[in-house]
């Protein structure tokens, strides 16, 4: 069974809009067995959408509709799909009442254009749709065909906005297609990887990999990390668990302590458990970031508890009053230094008085540094981890623009941690 | 004229990936007056790829495909087009040397199947790829069907990877569509605005744009921001952006104020540049939003001009240690308070010497506060400015996650800020 996946809308035939409701439509067709052969995204054109609800007609099983299910002019979905399949439209009397009642619980009169939204195609189960006016509709031909053999198709129609199309999808669809589909068990993991070179991981992953096709693996690199998931298809789930853990667990053997979760975790979540389960605390001076790295740790709930606060100290007085880094290093040295990223590193864990700091000094451009800090490249970054027993720094030499260096330095700054605390 | 894009790629038909090149190729081509009706998005699969481009060909006249040009079995682009054209592919002897010159300067020998790469469509000019192996390619149907009347179609090849094809597009496929499609010229002009409602911004624009059909607009709201964009084509450039600027001229003139941009700029570089204007300098202490404010001033190039710096005391300790805020006022009155808002404001501006200082207090949950401010709900915010002669502060209440709770709590500072400084 393919699918095609239709986004009805103009505005993401705009330079501004991309449907992004196909990647969760994707994700749940897939956990069915069913595959997305295309998608086809076509303005509020009743020519071109009937066009484009003919095309997927002739080359897929399920066609999946979303958008276009409003009471405006602009809203074709119901007549494309009727005209395409050359099934009649008839007026639903339960929808109809209750977008009367809708309209009659906010004490306004209901426009005549709305009651469109009560019609439905004919033979169509209507989906109630909690979360706004527009229901959705679920046709599959075969029910319907009864002079002999046809060509079996399910048309679905969900509104457009994430909030309605969701649980729609789940409450409603999801049960209609799995007592139809042939019954389908999947199971998935995901490995999660930072600062590794996709070819690299792919280069020590694929020999293995590779001997388990019956698992789909995708590797996907972005921002200085890597996932691997896997995802596998079997009579039970139990198989399906089977496959992804046996591949799963072969891969972590060979990737070893590169990978740092394998439950979905992230890098920030993943430092700050370690920090929990050894009662230790951090406090944090950054200056090129300027403050990506508190936001990154204080962005997961009940980061609090170990994380004590951070400094983003722009100026070299600033480095000083807030880290007590010695204004001579500064001149010595230069503010981009192993000296500086040391000073601050050890100045807010004495300061704050947490059990670990983390100082970052560097240049992100795309301006050149200034006075010492001038002959210095862009990219440079100085990361240091300060414990009460040690103190390590790392230079890092970063490319890209300013966002880029920003981001992937504070990567890098995670990433020590988590390796300074295995 | 109307455009088809063909994004070929089976990794698209994933829940990892969207096509993005899309929104890249919709705006280029919308400037030369060309609308894009549809895109389709199909897998590695000859089959799937062939009837997507047979397809397009029936039904728009410019039929572009981003993707699918490499060497590997999955790119199938070249052949698909050649199918559903009718049009041979020809092995071009200039591609091939150049592939075998790329790789001689590895130093590796070229794998045979990589010579498919120099397989052009009969008739179609080569694009020089200066980014990749794939080359472009461009072909017009009316350049070679001399025999009578024939439905005109131009096709265009494109490689995926977008450091490829923008460069592709811009310095070839442009000056070629340039000198085939009729003149067009265009303006754009952009006003932004923070945290105002979309149907207000529409209530009270709607009366004036409607007005202009000659002028497309388009409303976007996005994380506390409200964009309208304008876009005018007309047979002069002058005659454009005059259409353009006398609706951007009515519409500022009824926003007034609440318009913080008109050429592009963020509000962080509105902020920064109105502190800049006026020789003054920015500190911020804010616990919520977790260092998110001060990464957000940070990211732009020669904010240190202005922005000394910040902290994120997530401790009441540290909010007496780096803003001197009294412990007895977190103890009165709960770290989420008017109280402590200002005192941070009030405390990190002496501390740094700055000319204003913001304080930002709040409960961004999932979790609830604890202490005094355990029964203060979430999403409840309080942000403070201080200067030399006046403090303001301000409670908002915010709706959503962790991270929409912080992000509208910056907007509302920033916006805060920019209003401050009028």
């Amino acid at each position: 069974m393919i699918a095609e996946i239709i986004a009805a809308g103009s505005e993401m035939l705009t330079p501004h809009r991309v449907d992004t409701n196909s990647l969760y439509l994707t994700a749940r067709l897939n956990q069915l067995g069913v595959q997305v052969a295309f998608k086809t995204i076509v303005g509020d054109n009743i020519d071109h959408l009937t066009s484009a609800a003919r095309v997927a007609l002739s080359r897929a099983d399920i066609v999946l509709f979303s958008g276009g299910l409003g009471p405006t002019e602009d809203d074709l979905t119901r007549e494309a799909a009727s005209t395409a399949l050359g099934v009649e439209l008839r007026r639903d009397p339960d929808l109809l009442a209750a977008l009367y009642k809708r309209f009659a619980a906010r004490q306004i009169a209901m426009p005549p254009n709305n009651a469109k939204q009560a019609d439905v195609l004919t033979g169509a189960t209507v989906l109630d749709n909690k979360n706004g006016s527009a229901a959705g509709q679920y046709l599959d031909t075969t029910l319907w065909q009864t002079d002999g053999p046809a060509l079996r198709r399910i048309v679905i129609l969900l509104p457009g906005p994430p909030k309605e199309l969701k649980p729609l999808f789940e409450q409603s669809v999801e049960p209609l297609l799995r007592a139809t589909l042939p019954p389908s068990f999947f199971a998935t993991r995901q490995l999660r990887m930072a600062l590794i070179p996709e070819s690299t991981v792919d280069a020590r992953t694929s020999p293995i990999y590779k001997q388990y096709p019956q698992v789909e693996t995708t590797i996907l690199a972005h921002s200085g990390e890597i996932q691997l998931h896997f995802l596998a298809f079997a009579p039970t789930a139990e198989e399906a668990q089977a496959r992804v853990d046996e591949l799963s667990g072969k891969i972590e053997a060979e990737m070893d302590d590169a990978i740092f979760s394998s439950n979905g975790d992230s890098l920030e979540e993943i430092v700050l458990l370690h920090l929990g389960l050894r009662h230790l605390t951090l406090s944090v001076a950054e200056s090129c970031t300027g403050g990506l790295l508190a936001q990154r740790l204080t962005s997961i709930p009940n980061s609090s508890r170990t994380f004590l606060g951070g400094i983003v100290p722009y100026t070299p007085e600033l480095k000083t009053l807030f880290a007590g880094v010695p204004p001579a290093l500064i001149e010595v040295h230069g503010a981009v230094s192993p000296e500086v990223a040391t000073a601050l590193a050890e100045g807010i864990r004495t300061l704050t008085g947490s059990s670990i700091g983390i100082g970052i000094t560097g240049l992100a451009g795309p301006t050149p540094g200034s006075g010492l800090d001038e002959p210095k490249p862009i990219g440079l970054i100085y990361i240091a981890i300060a414990s009460a027993t040690v103190t390590e720094v790392k230079e890092v030499n970063l490319t890209g623009d300013r966002e880029r260096i920003r981001w992937w330095a504070t990567q890098h700054a995670l990433e020590l941690l988590r390796r300074h605390l295995l």
